[in-house]
């Protein structure tokens, strides 16, 4: 018989019932964030006075208005949805042109990036497509991500059945971790074996930390030498400040054949409850078939998009492209300057509470260093009930976040005052 | 070594090269939209005077405006996004409170259907719930598809390693098939063996077929005896005018436990553009692990959405909720009416050109079957340049529909009764 084939009428040799994906069942616990969403609710019910003054610096949620230039492009869409002659249905799955030319033009080539617009798959979040891309890898690639990390990368990799068991520090076997630490800057050493598919995010969610040029060649390099495939995560990009700091994997020569960017609008635009981001995927990138050949993946990505995706609604595209007009663009770079002031804040507080802290300054997160001797959770449950405020525990991102706490600066200014005199006053 | 666990530092053993997902090699040409959008391109491109009269009813897009009452409910959602207190950022994964809410209220509890709002998953479309349910599922399942078949459904198992190679008439090894033909009504048979997983789609795309309860019972029966999952695509539910078709998979006893339901607003609302839909996983409904036992498929869905996906957006939420209104009914009802009475047309249209034609009367596709001797494709050239008018070939659907051909009444009365009078011309 055929390979794949299967004898008619026969009953399936393995079952008597469908089955399941059983890969979920090694997934730890909850997902961090609905894991901290229990708590916090725990917490509420049985503290209402804490509940009537709690800070929310956990999540990574935007907190301010979404932009007017965004609002008027939504209107205005809206209208068009109205008109027989301007109504939109489906829409080209990968986008747009309108908002594919403009990322390109703008997050690229205003920055002497070679990106071309059909490179560019627009999608309805970094989260989604950080999950969707495993599905035009093989299921044989040795996977390294960096500890900390954000879980998204992971537990995707668990539920497509790619790594084996988990243990209690959330390690999964089969995995390569690339630990970050205060020692390397949170950018992580090459590892001493070959990966085939290695997750980076710069600047980093959780820890704030950014990567040199140099750094990023390194690993460019490595990839290219090993055949490797970078997943380039730069969700955070318009929070880099310091001009040296590269804002996308293709500023480092080589790139272009060894690496996909995620981009997201969730940080930059506010859209955490718009719902719009983009990959990048270069026409040169290759990978191996099954029978040894070389093949590119952009025919693959966008075989995923025409198939199992029916495009970014159009309000949200005009939303998007919005971002790119003067008006827009001087609107997030006020958000980008309230979030940075206020990381830098709080940083300021957590050092001030004799506290090492980290990142803050590139990026909207401050990574601490807890009180020797605390894990992560006892922090978590010290700042909850000693602060009512909820934090992010380090070890949620993985073993070496052991001891860490992530504050966001994403909230009012006035919120962020007060988190830092409630750290102030808090018995560390 | 336990399971999974790879030598640290060895090189990788089956490769020198990070590997793609080979089973997407499989798949033939393009998606069958794609190949009709190329098609017309050409056509286009060598005959500007018939481009500039073309009518598409080809793929299932509608072309009316979007509804007046979900319009005045993005505007208000845009405007709340603007105040920091109405302001919402990330919302639950699995969709708001007040939508899925209005959903089990409305397209269940108001029919006498046991669904609850937490059972109610809210997505950006019913192609991406399709394709996205594979991951919670076992890839030993035996997977069985009606024949003609949304083409999704098919390409969706290529893509998860499903099938073995495919033929030239678009057969794939490995998956079962379920002819649907004139003879049957365009409701298959059960199978002769076991299939883990069965697609059934009513109202059907492309026949425009509906099932009795009847026939549905004996999936049912079907599903409950061998422990199969039955996955219902009930998309076009909203064109079922006769009374004793039923609308939802859960009005036949015992359907909870053996089915999966996709629901989308696409062609309701009108929400092609707007993305916007939902799958029902009944908590009750379990499947096989590895090991053998058996457990609910809820808790894995949920996973999924909270791991690889972010929610959709909040206006385009409100919108979805607009069409459960007393003014979104009326408009939606409005639409309904326009679209069918569009089929009643082209139906009668095709059947005065002497051919046979099926569908049109509780869903918004007529299924004609084309003049002996020619193929779906020829039937698309010759009415394409003959008429100037976009159909959809049959075999585009699976072998089972070749010969055959889909016209879609999503269109303006004016260019339908347009495009009856074109047919009536053409030289069959």
């Amino acid at each position: 018989m055929p390979p794949g084939a299967r004898a008619p009428g026969v009953l399936h040799p393995l079952s008597a019932m469908a089955t399941l994906n059983s890969n979920y069942l090694k997934l730890k616990a909850g997902y961090l964030f609905p894991e901290i969403a229990r708590r916090v609710k725990a917490f509420a019910d049985s503290h209402p006075a804490g509940a009537a003054r709690l800070i929310r610096c956990g999540i990574g949620d935007v907190t301010e208005p979404l932009p007017l230039a965004v609002r008027k492009a939504m209107h205005l869409a809206v209208d068009e949805m109205g008109v027989r002659e301007s109504f939109r249905g489906y829409g080209p799955e990968q986008g747009y042109p309108f908002l594919r030319a403009a990322i390109a033009a703008n997050d690229y080539r205003a920055r002497g990036i070679e990106v071309e617009a059909d490179e560019i798959f627009v999608s309805d979040g970094s989260k989604c497509d950080c999950g969707n891309i495993l599905d035009i890898f093989g299921d044989d690639n040795r996977i390294a991500v960096m500890d900390p990390v954000y879980p998204v990368y992971v537990d995707t990799n668990v539920m497509a059945g790619h790594t084996g068991e988990g243990d209690d520090s959330g390690l999964y076997q089969g995995l390569i971790y690339l630990p970050c630490t205060a020692a390397n800057g949170f950018v992580p050493q090459l590892p001493d074996g070959r990966a085939d598919i290695i997750y980076l995010c710069y600047p980093n969610n959780p820890t704030g930390a950014t990567a040199t040029r140099a750094q990023l060649a390194e690993w460019v390099d490595y990839a290219l030498a090993n055949n490797s495939i970078i997943l380039f995560d730069a969700a955070y990009e318009a929070y880099i400040r310091d001009a040296d700091v590269p804002h996308s994997i293709y500023e480092i020569p080589g790139a272009r054949r060894c690496a996909i960017e995620f981009r997201s609008f969730s940080k930059n635009g506010g859209f955490t409850g718009v719902r719009c981001a983009f990959t990048v995927v270069p026409k040169e990138l290759e990978c191996q078939t099954a029978s040894g050949e070389s093949r590119p993946l952009h025919p693959l990505w966008n075989r995923r998009f025409s198939t199992k995706f029916n495009g970014v609604g159009y309000v949200t595209q005009r939303a998007a492209e919005a971002l790119y007009s003067d008006e827009g663009r001087s609107e997030v770079e006020a958000l980008i300057d309230l979030y940075m002031g206020n990381a830098e804040i709080l940083r300021t507080a957590a050092e001030a509470c004799g506290l090492e802290a980290f990142g803050g300054t590139n990026a909207p997160y401050i990574w601490v260093r807890g009180p020797e001797g605390l894990t992560s959770w006892q922090i978590f449950d010290k700042v909850l009930h000693g602060a009512d405020v909820v934090v992010t525990p380090g070890s949620g991102f993985g073993p070496a976040g052991e001891g860490y706490f992530r504050i966001s600066a994403f909230n009012s200014r006035s919120n962020v005052e007060e988190v830092a005199r409630r750290l102030a006053a808090l018995d560390w």
